[in-house]
């Protein structure tokens, strides 16, 4: 295990841990079924949804239209949603930002608006923007999610959690762009980030791919900041995701999970681009599962 | 592998197994659809139900009330559920113990009753005493079912097997204690225990979690004897649960589960503690499953 | 990683791969839902079937009629469906085959079918038959589907891929046979092959299961070739099949899969031999996910 695989990484010292608002019993023994009120023992869900204020991050290849279905079910519910788009991306043509760059534009979104006790999440390489804006404002942040994203080690860079030859890879289409930038090509976004969809799907997801700000992916980040936050945190696994290797050193989960030190799992089949268009209700319903108290 | 990942333990040598009641033909073949009768092609579930006994062996910081759902679901089903508590647990309050005497509950409660023909589940620290009670009373065994449950290699301790800095909170979670005892904090339980409950039921079920006996965690077990065993045995995997880390050396299935040997693997979706409780008739369907001939 | 484990096999040089077939355009946003005609926001399945021709492989221990029931399904989506069977299996009552033998049996079936622009499926061990077959007539494959079937290096065989313990099995059982074949005795096909069945479907199929060939299993089979071709290809991975561990080291998924480099993956509940007689209409489903464009 990497020195950041830790269970008390994220909470205070463990000998002084808090306890729940209501004051503990062991003696309130409680029945069978139904053992509380207003619990559906049909499938696990909550039944009384808690009004979350969630702010959703976008990765690479894509900008914020990637939330749009997602987005929509989760005000369906009753949360209070918002989708920044961040420097080099969307609508921003400028293609030539830093990680710090991007990191600020989600910083400045949040602060410009005065967004507080919020779910912080973060898809892809999304993970590492949350990851340092979690520095920057972490008395604004009530839990960190991160939905198949990089949880990066301090002194990483994305591009050393990509195998040698997929690194190898986006090293050559680097060189081959004229603007610092990496283009996926459709066989690589078809078949490892729009698996699970059919062909129509694929091309029309891919028709919105712009090429990607390159240094962002070979900046070595200092997140010695992030190591110490107390901030809860969560897991959201979409289990078919191709992008990473699911094994063997690589991957979003446990290999980077696992960084977070004591955090909540939470896993739905689904892969990296397409499952948020096809079944957005339900990867809501497990944002809101890995957000809740 | 370990030396204790063989395809030969648990069964007799490989030159002479046996052959199933029926005589074996290589000449009879089946039509396509319905290839037999009373086989639902729908679910691929069992139509007429094996009456089976079960006893079924909780784990750490729980008590025989953690099986209460999934017994009355098992028994609406047609099978002899008992559920025992062992040493230090539940109605005994008395937290000096060792694992000898938790198995030793175990194995007088079956004894007194002289209940035969078993399928043995262990959960969690449970898979550790089934491991020990195989052991003594292997002939009363029909099977052992594991349900993200340790399967110890000889010599080890439940401690060898947590990562580094839960092993170091939990040493510092004794030390802090009056009793010998360590106190599951609330964050970690609510996290890694049952990270698919909702914050209501999260509290109910601590509210139910007394401080458990240290010493059994720190013993180091002899189990040559369980790894002669022929007895069958299944491993249950719910796949979400967050208590141990799912890979890289550590963890249920694959890490543990793979040192029984020849083995059924069942898997199903669910956390460690709380969806025994939320979905009950799933989980007794799953124990059905990986217990049936 | 192996050398094999490279995001670039199996496509052109990064620099220059093809773009889809309608002209990429970084302009036409689409709406929110439905953001295009004919698809299901339901379940993210395809609505219009694209006709395939599928030719399935199947495994060790298996014939033909391992796919009657999946190949039926198949059909009624609409697609042509082969099922050959090869040298020493089935019919073929000559035990004394080599690895070759079973490939010429494919390669054969299909040339003297004059079959192209199939999808070549192979099933457990019929992986290494389709990786040999595509090596010998690559431009008559669309595209090549492992299910819970082998990738082997260059230079393996079957048997290195074995857990040492499961090796030694195999090899005692090769003695003890008198025509140098491996019988698979009961209890290890029960509850490593057929462990989500009942006890009624295991014994049936079970009676099926005649003497496997023993030679290729430790035949090293020469895959440079293979290594070369960009032929695409998908790994569908039953995630409850107990016939290899599930990780450290071995395994289909991902320890085999990721030899393919940039491949399509498509996961799905089942075991190595049941699930396809038990639910063969989701099979068939999952087969043309990982099948179609």
């Amino acid at each position: 295990m990497s020195q950041f695989e830790s269970w008390s990484y994220g909470y205070p010292p463990v000998t002084n841990y808090y306890v729940p608002a209501q004051p503990l019993s062991y003696s309130n023994p409680w029945g069978n079924v139904p053992y509380y009120p207003g619990y559906s023992a049909q499938d696990g869900h909550h039944r009384a949804t808690q009004p979350l204020t969630f702010v959703l991050i976008h990765g690479s290849w894509g900008d914020a239209s990637y939330w749009d279905q997602v987005a929509a079910d989760l005000r369906k519910e009753g949360h209070t949603v918002y989708t920044p788009e961040y420097a080099g991306h969307g609508a921003d043509t400028n293609k030539n930002v830093t990680h710090a760059d991007i990191t600020r534009s989600v910083v400045n979104y949040i602060v410009s608006r005065n967004l507080k006790n919020m779910i912080l999440v973060g898809h892809s390489f999304g993970g590492s923007v949350i990851q340092k804006a979690a520095e920057q404002i972490p008395d604004r942040i009530k839990r960190l999610v991160f939905m198949n994203a990089y949880v990066l080690n301090d002194g990483e860079s994305i591009a050393d959690e990509v195998p040698p030859a997929a690194a190898q890879a986006f090293s050559q289409l680097r060189a081959a762009s004229k603007d610092d930038t990496i283009m996926l090509p459709y066989p690589l976004f078809r078949e490892t980030f729009v698996n699970l969809a059919d062909a129509t799907l694929a091309s029309q997801l891919y028709n919105k791919v712009k090429p990607e700000p390159a240094k962002p992916f070979y900046e070595k980040l200092d997140l010695k900041k992030f190591y110490t936050l107390p901030t809860p945190r969560s897991y959201l696994y979409l289990t078919t995701d191709g992008v990473l290797p699911q094994g063997e050193g690589f991957g979003w989960h446990p290999h980077m999970s696992d960084r977070l030190g004591v955090f909540r799992l939470i896993k739905t089949p689904g892969d990296h681009f397409s499952t948020v268009k096809t079944e957005p209700a339900r990867i809501a319903e497990k944002l809101y599962e890995a957000a809740r108290d």
